[in-house]
């Protein structure tokens, strides 16, 4: 294991950086209607930066020997190579235009990578008050419930049967209602994307087409903008299906992915190939949908 | 005035209709996930049921004289033409396919016309436990707070800036946060539409040329799935821009129309005609976007 302790510890300190940050950008949050438009702009970087700043000098000082790689300080002073040694990959911010526009989906993203892999996740939405995190290999939660009470939901509605009683599941269903979608049909399936923020007409058209193509095959689609929350809404499967090509980088995805995979998920390359954190490209899904899906990426180039 | 009673009234006589239908949508939103997917689909049928039942019951036993159109109703009976005497138009259960997936947009909407006019409007989204109110000429409010709190706050403000005072405005921002937005700029501007459930090719064609004609001109765009918080979000600023061509009925305007216009927005055809509450077709946005945004509209056909 890396230095400094456990993958437990690291996880308890990163969700503590992440409620702080999380409380800067919900007073941001109801304060963007009331200044000016170039106001605005300087509130959100203002908010962006003061996230960042508390969450690497908090990560910092309780784990002096690993790395960081942030939106902010990447913007600043460019690309930080991802190694293999234990480094903390944030988005202090993700979802600034609903920021701005007070469109509740905001996150702060908190992402471990060790040995490349996505280790420890953490996706803060302070505004709904929704806490994700993952520990590879150890589960995934939702505000301290289980992301995957429906196997254990299971196997409490098998015990009951085979003793021929009946339960009122209403208030042990709202304990444990978050797991990946076991949806299997691509038609009944809904959709999560982004039009991302290039408007070049090739990005465009590629953008609309590839939406225009994929609506013939699933139930319908949603765009909430941002990517950490998409792939926690994955996770707990309130989305079944999600992508998105040209997002900002491995900041939007790092905790995400962790989230999801131990949510019971999968997460890879929209062409098939395995997910690479830095490659600014990603698809999600539960298993039972991935090679529907992916075909269906296809055909849609 | 219409008939048993003052527009007040009414309003709170669905204001109560609404919470207890949204509590029927609550119990169900954290069932979805463990019902077979036969299931799903009686669950949903079954809330749409039950919610629509006891609207209708709450609201004709407090006023019989009344008139009343409802989603499940038209779908079993047909048409109920609109007349010029008070009318209720409810939608149980707006967001069907949110309420199946569990994601948070789902809502009760209840709308009240007089003379053909909407002139009480109830949105309740059981979920995030927000509720939008709105009586034509009396003002909209969202869990009771004015929808229009950014001038009563500017006005405040230059009270404290004419003392030449400073202060803290922190707690008071987040009691006036809402307020329809002020943005001029389609280029700034947050625009919500929906895939809408038709799958044949002109329509779904029609749909995504006119969304890749729009990418061009606004910052990003949101598809959240249901029509009246879509209206609900152009009332209180979360988004800029809204329209939607063939929703499922008036019930899915009916009770978002009046919260829009008395949060100071306005509402309107595509096309840039008069609202008409049973054509399927609307636009909302804030009054300074209105021109620029038709434009946009026609030049996306």
């Amino acid at each position: 294991m890396a230095e400094n302790g456990t993958v437990e510890e690291f996880l308890a300190i990163a969700v503590d950086a992440a409620k702080r940050a999380g409380e800067i950008i919900r007073k941001g949050f109801y304060q963007t209607k009331h200044v000016e438009h170039k106001g605005q702009v300087d509130l959100v970087t203002e908010t962006d930066k003061a996230c960042e700043d508390l969450i690497f000098n908090h990560l910092k000082q309780k784990l002096p020997n690993h790395k960081f790689i942030g939106e902010e300080t990447t913007a600043a002073f460019g690309v930080t190579e991802l190694t293999d040694e234990p480094t903390w990959i944030v988005d202090p911010l993700d979802g600034t235009t609903n920021f701005v526009h007070g469109f509740p989906f905001v996150c702060v993203s908190i992402g471990l990578t060790i040995g490349k892999v996505p280790t420890v996740g953490v996706v803060y939405n302070p505004i709904m008050d929704e806490l994700f995190t993952g520990i590879h290999g150890k589960g995934a939660f939702l505000n301290g419930n289980p992301i995957k009470g429906e196997i254990i939901y299971s196997i409490i509605l098998s015990l009951f049967r085979m003793e021929n009683r009946t339960i009122d599941l209403k208030g042990f269903l709202v304990e444990f209602c978050f797991a990946v979608s076991s949806q299997s049909e691509l038609v009944k399936s809904l959709l999560s994307t982004e039009a991302g923020t290039k408007r070049d007409k090739a990005t465009l058209d590629a953008t609309t087409n590839r939406i225009n193509s994929l609506l013939y095959k699933v139930r319908s689609i949603r765009m909430s903008g941002s990517c950490a929350l998409n792939l926690c809404g994955i996770a707990c499967g309130r989305l079944d299906l999600f992508y998105e090509l040209g997002f900002g980088g491995p900041w939007d995805v790092a905790g995400g992915a962790v989230i999801v995979k131990e949510a019971g998920g999968v997460i890879f390359d929209p062409s098939g190939k395995d997910f690479d954190i830095t490659s600014q490209r990603v698809a999600a899904s539960n298993p039972l949908l991935k090679d529907a899906f992916i075909e269906a990426l296809q055909q849609s180039e």
